[in-house]
């Protein structure tokens, strides 16, 4: 373990899950929304359905369905879905865009702006996110994540699972995959990363997906780490 | 000025030369790489070759005279001429490489890392350069800049002054020209910014090419804010 990590020169994290809380964030953001807009929903079950819509959504884009287009567009094509569905076609267009801007708004984990400001001081860190860069920016800037640098699915115009995400990271970055770690709470990310020769670690979140989760609950592989914290993986690899 | 910096929410820097000191720490690495290498040259003036360089590579490229390559490659290739004409030859590969990796080892300028700090309080702060994203992102790691975002003419496979690089910026980052501010030395820099919307920052710095430097040393146009450091910018955008 020691030897590899040695090796290893740049850590990249998945975003939506890895490192942020997105779904009690995104249950608050729209909790206090309804509240101050009079508007009743079960928002919980709206956000699930939100995120239940993500998949759907990139395999379109990744099947070559359609062209390319940010997750700030899915997100809002989705919501305009949903809004309709849970009788709330009544919402106006700009409270739509800032329900959309609510991903840009999301708490992270309670141990993520300590363990990346740790890792950070030993390694490169930034996202390999299916978020824009836009999005990812900003989401940053609002949770201080201390990112080294940012990379995001549109500078690829590929979402992953896809091979030019993986391969277009080290080229960027001017490094061989081997010096990078892809850390993910997913393990299907994860699988993708090490068929393009990264490094791998698993940061369990059980609760992502809510307490009934069970996909991604455990590790299916043996990565190179398994972790269930962002501060324990900083103690592994002695930052 | 106060009405237009209100709108300003991303203030993207040129690199070298505008925040980086790139001739006298290349001097300094070459003078102490030839101390220890046992090598005699013209130190001083084989930098300023090598900087001379640069411009001349990237007409090739911009000119599509070559397909895009990094400006890690444009560095090496013409390293590689001037150790020629230098009585250099001799010069091992491993040499050449670690001569090559001196531009990701520049110190700032004296005022650059207390100025970013401040303006990143207020601001999304980063990088629009010709420099390669990885030369980028280690060389801010080894200055200890504190970017919030990395965008690099590899990103677009264009060179500044081209159209692509500028119009990229804000699509990447989800919002319009007239949100980002481009921070520079070099007023043909400046000039292609403003003409696709950016507001526009002129950093004086009348040695950067060295004591005998012409080009550069004054604004040439009414640029939105023309200062001496980065201080006085984070000073007058208030932050």
């Amino acid at each position: 373990m020691t030897t590899r990590a040695d090796a290893v020169e740049v850590l990249l994290f998945d975003v939506f899950g890895t490192v942020m809380d997105w779904r009690t964030s995104l249950q608050k953001w729209f909790q206090r929304f309804g509240r101050e807009h009079n508007l009743q929903a079960d928002w919980v079950e709206l956000v699930d359905d939100w995120r239940a819509a993500y998949q759907p959504s990139l395999a379109r884009v990744r099947q070559g369905e359609r062209p390319y287009v940010t997750l700030d567009v899915l997100h809002r094509e989705s919501l305009d879905l949903l809004l309709a569905r849970y009788g709330l076609s009544g919402v106006s267009e700009s409270d739509r865009r800032r329900m959309a801007r609510a991903w840009r708004c999301l708490d992270p984990w309670p141990d993520t702006v300590a363990g990346l400001t740790r890792l950070k001081r030993k390694y490169v860190i930034g996202t390999l996110s299916n978020g824009g860069l836009g999005l990812l920016v900003d989401l940053a800037k609002f949770a201080g994540l201390p990112w080294d640098v940012v990379l995001s699915a549109d500078l690829f115009q590929h979402y992953k699972p896809d091979a030019a995400v993986y391969r277009g990271a080290p080229a960027l970055l001017a490094r061989p995959p081997s010096a990078l770690m892809l850390v993910a709470a997913h393990n299907y990310d994860l699988a993708a990363a090490r068929s393009h020769g990264y490094r791998t670690a698993f940061v369990a979140r059980p609760t992502e997906y809510g307490p009934r989760q069970k996909a991604d609950s455990a590790p299916k592989d043996a990565w190179d780490y398994v972790v269930t914290s962002l501060e324990e993986l900083a103690e592994k690899m002695g930052a």
